[in-house]
């Protein structure tokens, strides 16, 4: 491989990394469990760089789930903080590295190389256990004062389902794997012979299963799809009334479902969006990268910033 | 006068005019009616800038409640378009014209001179009929496709009251000039001889009547200003979650009633917004331009774009 970067993606549960090219080609893919402590975490980040180090690897490019600072992981929903792993990356491999928000990776992965390319400003949804967000103003990461795109607490519903952050009716909480993860074993337990409990096969039902039963014309599973795809249809009408983007690219397992949660979504869009009489409707598209996103777009994140 | 550019704001219901130095300083006030039609709306800008030329105007600057594309107001709640502005305030004085949105004008005034000075990310909210929003992104105006900011048209509770533009629970339905009024009409109706009908003397109740009624203790009228401050605060949370901005900006007559208003909010922000553990919880101050930041602003932008 030619000159290239590695990119870590540190998920809620799952760590992974590989070397990445400047055209988005990826090689050595490894995966580790992401520990708990902030300590590991680092620590994991420096083993695991060390591992896929080769010659021609220019720099490490870090995404992390949750709010990122100078190289440090500061706070995330799975992993407290403070974990400085650039700076443990770095002393393990003598490479430089930089970190960012997962979901600020991933856009700039569909900015540069993928569905968003040639936009100025568009926003990525990441769907998984929650919303990640990563918004692209004037052809760079938009990110205030450190911690902008968390777009999983937008509410949009005060009186909706609590969210773990104390308040109801986040998007996260209407849109999201884990809810089509908790709809679909709502349905499987309550009919067990029913289409969404066989597609499960005696395992725990997942939206993955949701998605399967639903292309087998289950009314009920398409049901859940139309409920879910219209809330995030929803958010993105409120996000347009904010920031006017030109698409919006739609990431994570659920947006394997593709047309089952886009179309509903872009339905909800045309009708909610505010001004859709005098502005085009953004079109809502599936990411290029999918959940190898983040591990791209950091990757592409060091190689631009370090390889001259 | 020194050097000056001519600030216009074409507001819904009246269109104002003066020369605004580099500093700000506001010299030689018109105002006249904002014509209905839109052929009419470009004349009457012309008509206004011609009676305010003198030599140090160096251009002219307007700004327009609504959608401004290349000098030309396409669309507006009051004002349909296309009214051609620039191009004849331009053939009428001489003069190089520049136009935009009013509350993105009134937020490059309080960015280059008022409450955001310094600041690289804020939030302006402008309280009229409904609410103008302007978001200033590292130093300047950001426009999306030319529409973001539509800030009333977030929708905060899809179960909330009905909104002009069809859907329910627009911010703007929820805190505006207009939603003070009307309370001040119901409450001074349905108690005639009460506080707020009281300070209305026989005329029709409006929100300054509401903040008299509360300067005095009426704890109906303190009720109203704390559950409009909350719902101001709550939808600012929302815009922390997607912008994460350093402040917001409060512009407009409601704005007036300065704590009345704003410490509701600002508990509500605190309250709702995620995060507020991890991040600061961004000021709500009060713009300093009050309802002469469009004309300033739109002044200071063509002074900028034009006066070398």
């Amino acid at each position: 491989m030619a000159r290239c970067a590695l990119g870590i993606d540190v998920g809620g549960t799952t760590t992974k990394a590989a070397r990445v090219n400047a055209v988005g080609e990826i090689d050595g893919w490894r995966r580790i469990p992401t520990p708990s402590r902030a300590d590991a975490v680092a620590a994991a980040c420096a083993a695991i760089a060390t591992e896929l180090m080769t010659d021609e690897v220019a720099a490490v490019g870090i995404g992390s789930a949750g709010l990122v600072e100078d190289g440090v992981h500061i706070w995330g929903p799975h992993v407290a903080g403070p974990a400085p792993i650039v700076e443990e990356v770095t002393a393990a491999t003598g490479r430089p590295a930089t970190a960012d928000n997962d979901a600020n990776a991933a856009a700039f992965a569909e900015l540069r190389l993928g569905a968003a390319r040639g936009c100025s400003n568009f926003v990525m949804v990441m769907l998984g256990t929650g919303i990640g967000g990563g918004i692209i103003i004037e052809g760079s990461i938009y990110r205030g004062r450190g911690f902008a795109g968390e777009l999983g607490h937008l509410v949009v519903d005060p009186n909706g389902p609590p969210c773990e952050c104390g308040r109801k009716g986040c998007w996260e909480r209407l849109v999201s794997g884990s809810v089509l993860d908790s709809e679909a074993r709502r349905i499987a337990g309550a009919d067990p012979a029913g289409i969404v409990a066989g597609c499960a096969g005696g395992e725990d039902a997942s939206g993955l299963h949701l998605m399967e039963a639903a292309q087998e014309g289950d009314p009920v599973s398409l049901g859940v799809w139309s409920t879910v795809g219209r809330w995030l249809g929803r958010g993105m009408a409120d996000l347009v009334a904010v920031l006017d983007p030109e698409m919006f690219v739609v990431g994570g397992a659920p947006a394997r479902a593709g047309a089952l949660l886009l179309d509903p979504a872009q339905e909800a869009l045309a009708e909610l969006m505010h001004g859709a009489g005098i502005r085009a409707v953004p079109p809502i598209v599936i990411s290029r990268y999918g959940e190898n996103a983040a591990v791209i777009g950091a990757a592409l994140q060091a190689l631009e910033k370090f390889d001259d």
